[in-house]
């Protein structure tokens, strides 16, 4: 099996060559390198006897066995962030045309979705939100790239799901530290966490570093400090939260100046709404500056049938099942609430991911191969 | 006595509309503007019978009285810092000639300093800095402004102290928010407190804000965010210390990723060099962040004998005596290690400086000038 697995990680290695920007892996939306991707993939699919189309929001497709059955769609984006690692996206499509390889009985449509990172159009997920039919981006220039690169967006519903498309499965590198900190290769996808993005503003008084005493000031930089000792204590005190301040900008920023405003960032993310909710308002109600709301998106639970199929085929094929929280998005978060959808994370090496260090093991990727195989035959 | 007060408010005022930026007070170290200073400022000065010269240094230079024989000088800086108020420097050399025009029996000369922000040449001090003989600039420009402007780098030797020249005496507004809290007009300074100023580069990993369990991150920012209050905490257990983070920068400074560097300022001052360096070896022990020293600046003490007499004068003028700490630099800190030097601090409202807002109040004014007078008949 393992010369299967370095087919798939070869791939992706192909893959990360077909870029924007030379010496640096950058595929965005429909960006010239797409074509090169669809023509690699298209080719291994059609060597696989696959029929193969690219629908009219640039996601490639490809059905094995008889197009008129019910079919387990097998899929992952294409795209990349700028200076990207060769594997976030590309490794779900390839471990899908790898299971293809293998003769699974199933009949399966493997699918690269052309977006979903949101780099080209700040808009993510253009690729499978085609397949729920919510195209109305809300920006006339996704049509128009559309256009440029040779489809037609008239075309849209003709990308929507089938009745055949019965099931979805993502296979996905995990992009964070849990996997390889227990010395697991897989991780069962029990649901995608909720977030809530915040911006808060702390307000003080900017003043002479030297003529100010201590007593008199007011250093909105102190003020914010002091809250994010307790995002952080608060955050590590509740199983599975995480919450982050991940920009901070201080005015005026001076050395000799004391801080008269800091805006920060707040990023909160659970796999319960409810949780999550709860530390937003105790977070912001510990901070006494006023806030502005700018993502509140509800946790996406994986269907729980397919997740214990998905699980009983990790431990079947002979590893450990350790099921886990995903805390970043996802394709399949846009999926699951349409049809069951599940999804199998990969060990990220050293946690790393939207990196040129990006990794996936090869007896990482034999590990899913293997637990993908059972579930096409189970 | 207040007639003559509001004349060194208006002159103060009037000074403030030569500027190099139309709507707002700019004036750096000879620029165009000071040519309109230096005249304003000599036909005051001949008025009064005053022999008045530009030194090569740029400074303005008035003598009342027999120039052979001993005189204190009086004076404080003609240039401002960008957006500056109408006070800050000018309102030290205002007060000067005023106390001349109330025919004090001493000999005076009256000084305004060409330089004292660092502005123009990012170099403090130009003027204050030609009478002690340092005139070793570090940058060629600045010779080159002092011909551009007409003057003589050649001549700067006789711009130095002349043995007649016994003591120096700084009226200066406090740029603080002490003397407006304690109710009071005046302050006789001890000593300017000396500054250690450093950058501390908080070292952590930056990794994904949703995919990254709290356990498993090193992030930068919290780490700073800890030693921030503990700063805080610190000074403001010790009595006239004064630390200040003014300025932080996150890197990459994503709300959705976690902070990987912070690189923060710290900025400590104190009367006492002995504890500026305690506090200081403390606080960088508790960063645990490699840090680059940027500035360790010795406390300069006012002549123990004139700030008594200072002292005395301001009592016997009527006024309550408070004795303070400089937490700004001024130029009786360039001329206090050569010459007996003194320096009394008039109330600022609402602590303001370096902004429109800068006030200085005729009461006040009024009050400095009943000292300054005694000061100078005693």
């Amino acid at each position: 099996m393992s010369d299967l697995a370095d087919k798939v990680i070869r791939c992706c290695r192909d893959i990360a060559g077909m870029t924007e920007e030379p010496g640096r892996t950058t595929r965005t939306f429909l960006s010239p390198p797409m074509r090169d991707v669809h023509s690699y993939l298209r080719a291994w699919m059609q060597d696989l006897g696959m029929k193969v189309r690219i629908d009219a929001a640039g996601n490639i497709r490809g059905i094995h066995g008889d197009p008129g059955q019910p079919r387990i769609m097998i899929g992952s984006h294409l795209d990349t962030v700028p200076d990207a690692g060769a594997f976030d996206g590309i490794l779900g499509v390839a471990i899908g045309i790898a299971l293809v390889e293998m003769k699974p009985k199933t009949a399966v449509e493997v699918i690269g979705f052309s977006e979903e990172e949101g780099v080209r159009f700040r808009k993510p997920f253009i690729g499978s939100r085609a397949l729920i039919g919510d195209t109305d981006w809300g920006d006339p220039a996704i049509d128009e790239a559309i256009r440029a690169y040779g489809l037609n967006p008239g075309e849209l519903p003709a990308a929507r799901f089938e009745p055949q498309n019965t099931a979805y499965l993502e296979f996905h590198i995990e992009q964070g530290p849990v996997l390889e900190t227990l010395g697991l290769p897989l991780g069962v996808v029990d649901a995608i966490a909720g977030q809530s993005r915040y911006i808060l503003t702390f307000e003080g008084r900017a003043n002479h570093a030297g003529t100010t005493p201590m007593a008199l000031r007011r250093d909105a930089l102190v003020a914010a400090a002091h809250w994010i000792t307790e995002v952080e204590r608060y955050a590590s005190a509740h199983q599975g939260l995480v919450a982050t301040v991940g920009s901070l900008c201080v005015s005026p920023n001076a050395g000799n100046v004391i801080p008269g405003e800091v805006r920060a960032s707040l990023d909160i993310r659970h796999a319960s709404d409810a949780i999550r909710r709860h530390a937003a308002t105790h977070l912001l109600s510990r901070a006494s500056a006023p806030h502005e709301q700018l993502l509140d998106q509800n946790a996406v639970e994986m269907d729980a049938a397919m997740s214990h199929a998905l699980a009983a085929a990790v431990a079947s094929a002979g590893y450990p099942v350790h099921r886990m929280t995903s805390g970043a998005g996802h394709d399949a978060m846009v999926i699951a609430p349409h049809i069951p959808s599940a999804m199998l994370f990969l060990r990220s090496p050293g946690g790393i991911s939207h990196h040129p260090d990006e990794l996936a093991l090869p007896e990482d990727v034999d590990a899913a191969l293997e637990t993908g195989i059972k579930c096409l035959t189970s």
